[in-house]
């Protein structure tokens, strides 16, 4: 079988995870990744053996610092068949062009609107949607841990209302210009926030309302869900649906918090300590007058990346059934 | 008019705020603080001449530490009309029996319970009920915030179902043994938490829920408030009815975080940067899909300060009428 020819535009915190998610998998092969400076991750990525290509006006100062460069940004799209586009948010849209020029597939990360791409993508959801298209747009962190859980709830109990309070860790682990350092914002303040309407761009027609804040931490996000669902059931019954879902993890034991679960992460030997499934109090899923209540975490920096690969898939057409690129996806990074 | 004999048990962050905030009334004064420890607040409390009390068994470590002792708690209670017990959380239960053989009226916080005091108090929601009360319960910093503004719509709107998620600063900034330092900690991880039915203490038959975490930040807690009401009514028909609450402040003006607001404090010339009130975005007041959302900060330091004022009225009798009680308290304290 010839392999998915995989390039990465833009190498950072999502696109060096993508890259090597790529490598683990039968059907798919990274060609090229795209850096436009010299920095360690750029130096990583060449030690790891990944072509490495640059904007043309940065050839002489990516070599200039020992990095060989594979060509322009242009000769690698050209040399591949999918750009997974993980540049920084809303620079995405500018490479659209480069990408029709050349003929080829891209998927951009939530950081871009919907509109871009026309197709919001998460495996469990809406694989099937995705087969054979030349733009999809993976959703972000807090909208790929939502969909996991809102869709099969959904199919089996029916969401009648979803309100969701998204605390937000406010700057990466690697980031030293962000903040806050000790407050919290609400952010948005006006009411509600963008993430209930992107959530809708994969799940049409669910009625969630969400809230947000920004909070002082670096580890992950947390989300607070409260549901009215239309069939009557039980905490064990929506325990059971969750336990179901291959990218959902329950925590207990002990781990009374983020910082806990990401020593899990570390413990389990995951890749820079990645937790790739949402992670769910399953103490916390409680019937409370009716309504449902639970708390999961989900880490920022990973819980995309099996569905990046999973996108290129489904647009590759690798496969048809989203299932089984969800097994085969799970299985080859050990999820 | 004589004035009232208060005496404070327990001069730490509440105490010495409910000290300085009676001795700014007309109608009250404090007869004596105490304290188990010579540390740097004791010191302070005898500079600004509140006699200083202390358990038999530290009298002589206090005076050692160059502590000039007024006499025993015992004492102190003897003395006194009212006593405050600001002693920390599930010690103030052991003192009833004392308060009781002295014969005194008693004020505890809201880390005791309910059933201690048998009336739990929020000054703008059921101040009549303390009148000539011998044991009152003030409750605690979260509860007082929610009660300032439940209340209110409550009575104007009817509250059909009230659903908060409360995000609880970890420490005070004076605290240096608690955390979180870099993580969201649920908590309760059981759900519903607490705080919904402390709510009902005060505001009896109201249907709340609450979810609540830890955050890393010492600065204030943060509601996200989500009401279904029973009467139509527009996000400004709320806005109008918060604006006439005295102990509600709406923040904007580039105020996007809790941070802000406690600067704003210090501008403001608050004794210690305290910010009594409710800060309530009006920003964020917001009716969507039928249901009103808005975000309001509390600042667990202080926000009790005045509604132990106002409890001591009540017990005392020193007045009658709730809002005329709270005006003066405002007053004086420059709210």
């Amino acid at each position: 079988m010839t392999k998915a020819k995989v390039a990465i535009n833009g190498y950072g915190t999502i696109g060096k995870r993508v890259a090597d998610a790529v490598m683990l998998q039968d059907d798919m092969e990274i060609i090229g990744i795209a850096k436009t400076r010299p920095n360690f991750e750029t130096v990583m990525a060449q030690d790891k053996g990944y072509p490495v290509y640059t904007l043309a006006d940065r050839v002489g100062s990516m070599e200039e610092a020992g990095i060989e460069v594979a060509g322009t940004v242009e000769e690698m799209v050209e040399a591949a068949d999918v750009v997974v586009d993980c540049t920084p948010g809303k620079v995405g849209v500018t490479n659209k062009e480069l990408y029709e020029k050349a003929g080829i597939k891209a998927i951009w990360q939530g950081g871009e609107a919907h509109e871009l791409a026309g197709c919001s993508f998460n495996a469990e959801t809406n694989y099937e949607e995705a087969l054979g298209k030349d733009f999809v747009r993976v959703v972000s962190c807090n909208t790929t841990g939502l969909c996991r859980v809102l869709s099969p709830l959904n199919n089996e109990f029916g969401v009648k209302k979803a309100r969701i309070t998204l605390m937000r860790r406010s700057a990466d682990p690697n980031d030293i210009k962000h903040g806050p350092i000790n407050a919290i914002v609400p952010n948005p303040i006006k009411l509600p926030s963008h993430h209930g309407p992107d959530v809708k761009t994969v799940i049409p027609g669910i009625d969630v309302a969400t809230t947000a804040v920004k909070l002082p931490t670096t580890l992950m996000h947390l989300h607070t869900i409260n549901l009215e669902l239309e069939k009557e059931c039980t905490a064990e019954d929506v325990e059971s649906i969750l336990a179901e879902q291959s990218r959902v993890r329950f925590v207990g034991q002990g781990i009374t918090s983020t910082a806990e679960i990401m020593e899990l992460a570390k413990d389990l030997g995951r890749p820079r300590g990645d937790m790739w499934e949402n992670c769910v109090w399953n103490e916390s899923i409680t019937m409370y007058e009716g309504e449902l209540y639970f708390f999961q975490a989900i880490h920022q920096e990973s819980d995309v990346i099996p569905e990046n690969v999973d996108a290129i898939r489904a647009m590759m057409e690798l496969e048809s059934d989203g299932q089984k690129s969800i097994a085969e996806t799970n299985a080859k990074m050990g999820i």
